[in-house]
């Protein structure tokens, strides 16, 4: 199973705390890296953790709030002032690009390696050459903004040698193209369809990340079957009516979004400042959707041995 | 004596370590605050400091780079979030007023107080009522750039109740005229001035900022005996190349200036990440300036108590 882990690098919301940096959640796969949001001091808590700016990264920004994007400039300037000289692709709602370009001018920094900052919308954002893809689905906060999905690139089926063999395929050269999709010509001059010996295409794993937002049907159905969602849960309970006012949600609501989304997991984030002990937060999930754990900054939430 | 301490709230050139936070140097006089700097994270380690944001504040940009600007706006989302009804002033080089208006467009965030943002010109900047000023002066750098003296306002001599009474001016109004620096007729129908019963106006206190900088005589004159001189020190001898190259100073350099200025003492800052120690530098800049310290981040050095 190729590395797949989630690291949070920031799990506070709004205003930081002592425990807590500003939004800012990692996955590992293999040797790329792939940001969702990055919020003031996301480039510190990376050197914390001890991850190089210099490898195979995307970006990906829910929405244009300071506490979400103001840490992109810290990131992109620290990768030129390393010389990095890969090239960045960088995602996010309308203003991002924007926000680059004009802070880009008034700050005066130039870069080493190209940022390509695109404008997303709906539906599938990016395709990695290392085996990723990302999706995004609107979401329902107070400004335009999107929850992605991050989706490792499905693996053919299984090849089976004895079909192959049976069918009059001999090994070599025609096995590859099966196994590429191709269909062939056995040594009895039939031809021979991919489907005929390889198993069914195995799904990648999923991850959901919701940014800031209200629960929703489509954020339900965005994240269906989802290995692990990772959902804003600023408020516990206690304050259900502040999660309406300030479109964000309770733990509670994330963990019925989670249960119908038939999800295996669901990680708790984006606390609100006023939670010092999110244990509360945590249990309320729990009646809910029992396989529920809080992030906490650092965390590292590995899913590379679970099938 | 009023309090006065300065306190380092990020010390590093260009890019975070992991014990060195961005550029942010923070003077407490009396319950008032100056920051000089805001880069990435001024707002964490604020906190981290249990300094209050809602406080009578004032903030000095010296130069528009990322790392000595980009915590500003952290600083005025958390103080919005914070409920902040007191102004707030910020004072910058051409850019600043740019940087805050079009970043409050693009992350869409509203204030609960009146900020204003003022291009800086060489002078006196900035007369607070709560008793300090701060002037500004060109400094030598690789955009426009800004030096900073923080300065208590003069205290009047001490008032000499005897001349006053045998000058014929009874205890009463008069002697809070003479005070306040107004003539006033003596009982025997004499004029008497101030300048007859007050002591020397006692200078206050002066703190010196230089922001990144090449070393020049305009600073030496700039900083002319300052109390306590903070200075760029972004490198060791073993890098005094790179210094002129990159319009930062030695801290061998530094302590010359300071030697130059008659300063009382000197504080290094902003140093390079390539030291992690930084005692060669203090080493360095002690064959030159004997009362020279380094900053580290989150130190305090109190002036209070020294006259």
């Amino acid at each position: 199973m190729p590395i797949l882990k989630i690291q949070f690098l920031g799990t506070s919301s709004a205003v930081p705390t002592k425990e807590r940096g500003l939004s800012c959640t990692l996955i590992h796969f293999e040797n790329a890296i792939v940001f969702f949001d990055s919020g003031e001091g996301a480039q510190r808590a990376a050197l914390a953790a001890g991850i190089g700016l210099n490898r195979d990264c995307s970006i990906f920004i829910t929405h244009m709030h300071g506490d979400h994007v103001v840490g992109l400039l810290g990131l992109l300037q620290t990768m030129a002032m390393h010389r990095r000289e890969r090239p960045l692709m960088i995602f996010g709602p309308k203003g991002l690009v924007e926000f680059i370009t004009l802070n880009q001018k008034v700050l005066g920094f130039g870069l080493t390696y190209n940022a390509y900052a695109k404008t997303v919308r709906q539906g599938k954002v990016y395709e990695s050459k290392v085996g990723y893809r990302v999706f995004a689905n609107k979401s329902n906060h107070s400004r335009p903004s999107y929850a992605y999905l991050f989706e490792e690139t499905e693996k053919p089926g299984r090849f089976d040698t004895r079909k192959a063999l049976a069918l009059g395929v001999p090994e070599g050269p025609l096995w590859s193209k099966l196994q590429h999709g191709r269909s062939v010509k056995s040594d009895r001059g039939k031809t021979v369809h991919p489907s005929q010996v390889l198993g069914k295409p195995r799904k990648g794993r999923r991850i959901g990340i919701s940014g800031d937002t209200r629960p929703s049907e489509e954020l339900v159905k965005f994240f269906r079957g989802c290995d692990a969602i990772v959902f804003d849960s600023t408020y516990g309970d206690d304050h259900a009516q502040q999660a309406k006012e300030n479109m964000h949600s309770t733990s509670r609501e994330a963990a019925t979004l989670a249960k119908r989304a038939g999800a295996k997991l669901l990680i708790l984030t984006h606390f609100s400042a006023r939670y010092r002990n999110v244990s509360q937060l945590v249990k309320q999930a729990r009646e809910v959707f029992p396989n529920t754990i809080a992030a906490s900054d650092q965390m590292v939430y590995d899913l590379s041995a679970k099938e």
